[in-house]
């Protein structure tokens, strides 16, 4: 199971050498066996529920006798329910088109050569995660079904779940005649094992951190790898002077308070003078009925005098809980400034009955998604139909946004002759 | 002109502010517009014809006082011919279509809310070159069509013309009503800036290394920004068993001879054992009668004895010169481990009646352009469609093989809904 080993940097560049020959037979393979495979791990999930079970119960007496806080706990502990979603997860990811080997529309040059793309998978994957085990089993599913190798380093509090979910990962590759190294789940929870696959750029294409923003942010900063990820999840929503009361109402309850933890949570509101009056009276009733401690500037004060002042730091803050800043713009103008200022390019919203305007703010704010008359929640991998979500990212290189199995792959170009040379 | 800056880096930070203060107006800048300024850059620099010729003259006196190659004065050099050149492939870039703003298909999912991508500029993009002035006029009009700012970093040899080019760029963009600083050419020629470009990575958001081998590795080595740029262009052709005699010799000549000097020139030849007797000794006699040294395992060598034999270096050199490598080999899956051995993930081909074999080879090796009857000269930014080239990428993430417009720009989403919350 969980191993003790010594040389943490040598025990890693095997893992990294390992992934790095898997990796080709996975980008070969056809979508058939790919989807064999996913169907084969998804199986043995099921069989092996109990032992995934036993695992996490010790995790989780071991995380509660280190007073782990309730919420990670929670997150951490799996259920009979739990083992068959992630079983179902897995072939949700089988039953997605396979974008590898997808030519795009061949075009013909002046020369007769016809050119055109290929999906390529990138190679090898390497996911960094904390906490829930499902994790596993989805980030597997997913590099698999995109024909990557993968590398998996999950948080010392998971591991022998996620090592039991592994053993189901190995399963399935080798029913399908798929090399077992395709995937492989670190065995060590020393924290060395992260730093020596942050820098392993010879046999790691891509990392893909995923967790709380003190383990994002020590990846960003020992990195020599590119990185699918995102930091803050600043999100706002502005509500335009010609935006519709009641829908803008639905929307910004909605984007606040459907919940508190994720990214693409409303943090600041933004709403246009000539609205407030009719907007935050009733708005700010239903944050304070459900809880929601309101911070805002002077204006939005003297309209609902039941708010805290908003210092400056509220306007770059990504609370995760039930507190939300508010700020009373002038215009668009001053909305799109104020997120250009204050934001984190990760999901912005306007609500507005006027077109030029929701064009302008979705044309000119830089965000990775940009909505006009919907909640922020939206922003994420099902709700933008990519059938599974690897992360978000605000990277504007490579994948940008909630990415699905297409982020994970590349493009080569293709061209078919019929023995042009070049004049 | 060309300043004496005591604080690098203060000022190369100055350069870095501007530029990203300057990119939020070119990357909301119509298409009218950016058309504008490429056609005024263009009527600019015809008309800064004389000063532009008497700067290059300055600076190829002083490069031949330093004893410049010849073959890099012959770079350096321009004629009023070539000055028309570079005002007409600004007016090129003027005519290809605008990427940005471009939404992908809105579908609609089971929400109601209809989600599709908006393609947006990168930001700012660092260019850094060598000899050639042409490229600052190039690479000017292919950042400012895709709504980037530019940061050019030209070689030190050409600094007279490039500012004088410079100069013609900005009065371009201030005719378009566009700021200035859309386009900076770096005024000192010391070292240390090239440093601080590659650091600012709050100001810069991707960099382009183009000139030599001791370029890229530098700026491979000293930068925390991500690139476009290619290394190595170590291209292979196959002659499998069942080419075409006539058609492979054309393209093997072709490959090797049309220029010795460029990143897409085939540098090792691989032919099957089959054809081998057919093939090498008419090909052989073409190469020699043109100064080609050969370089040959012992088989080729059987077959063709005017030819020295090949150490194991050969197979990684990239020659960029009047020397070829071959290697006859069993088949295509030999000659595809000898390409993911030695290769440089550039741009390979095969020639082949045998379409199964064909397919194989596109789709297995991993290089950045995969060609099945073609020549790999063709692996360039026009001949592929593109209409210009900012550069050739070996980069996987982002954007591979020969880069354009598309490549300097990158995806959002977009969500349009009609009140959508999330349930």
């Amino acid at each position: 199971m969980h191993r003790d080993i010594v040389d943490i940097a040598g025990y890693m560049r095997d893992v990294g050498r390992r992934a790095r020959a898997a990796s080709h037979a996975l980008a070969r393979a056809d979508t058939d066996t790919k989807n064999r495979a996913l169907h084969a791990i998804a199986t043995a999930i099921r069989h092996a529920c109990e032992p995934i079970l036993a695992a996490n119960a010790e995790d989780v007496a071991d995380a509660k006798k280190e007073g782990l806080e309730p919420a990670l706990i929670d997150r951490l502990t799996l259920s009979a329910k739990s083992v068959e979603a992630m079983a179902q997860g897995v072939e949700t990811v089988a039953g997605l088109p396979d974008p590898v080997g997808e030519v795009s529309e061949l075009r013909e040059q002046p020369t007769g050569i016809k050119v055109g793309r290929m999906r390529v998978p990138l190679g090898v994957i390497g996911i960094i995660y904390e906490s829930r085990p499902n994790v596993t089993a989805d980030a597997a599913a997913l590099c698999i079904k995109s024909g990557n190798a993968a590398i998996l380093r999950g948080g010392k509090e998971a591991i022998r779940a996620n090592q039991a979910i592994a053993e189901c990962v190995r399963t399935g590759l080798r029913d399908a005649g798929l090399p077992e190294d395709g995937v492989q789940v670190v065995e060590t929870t020393d924290r060395a094992a992260v730093g020596e696959l942050l820098r392993m750029n010879e046999f790691v294409d891509i990392i893909v951190p995923r967790g709380g923003k003190d383990l994002i942010e020590r990846v960003m900063a020992e990195s020599r790898i590119p990185m699918i990820k995102h930091l803050d999840g600043v999100c706002h929503v502005y509500i335009d002077a010609d935006a519709d009361v009641e829908m803008a109402i639905k929307i910004a309850d909605n984007a606040k308070t459907q919940r508190y933890g994720t990214c693409n949570t409303m943090e600041t509101l933004l709403v246009a003078e000539s609205v407030a009056p009719q907007v935050l009276p009733r708005l700010c009733k239903i944050y304070r009925e459900k809880g929601v401690e309101l911070r805002g500037d002077e204006r939005a004060r003297a309209i609902f005098p039941d708010m805290n002042p908003a210092a400056e730091a509220d306007w770059f803050a990504e609370y995760l809980a039930p507190i939300l800043a508010i700020r009373v713009v002038k215009d668009v103008d001053e909305a799109m400034e104020h997120i250009a200022r204050y934001g984190s390019q990760h999901t912005d919203a306007i609500v507005t009955a006027n077109e030029e305007r929701a064009r302008r703010f979705l044309r000119e704010v830089d965000s990775s998604s940009v909505m006009w008359n919907a909640s922020t929640r939206f922003a994420d991998g099902f709700e933008f139909g990519l059938g599974a979500e690897i992360g978000i990212s605000t990277e504007k290189l490579h994948a940008r946004g909630p990415v699905g199995l297409e982020g994970l792959t590349s493009q080569k170009w293709v061209v078919l002759g019929e023995g042009q040379v070049r004049g």
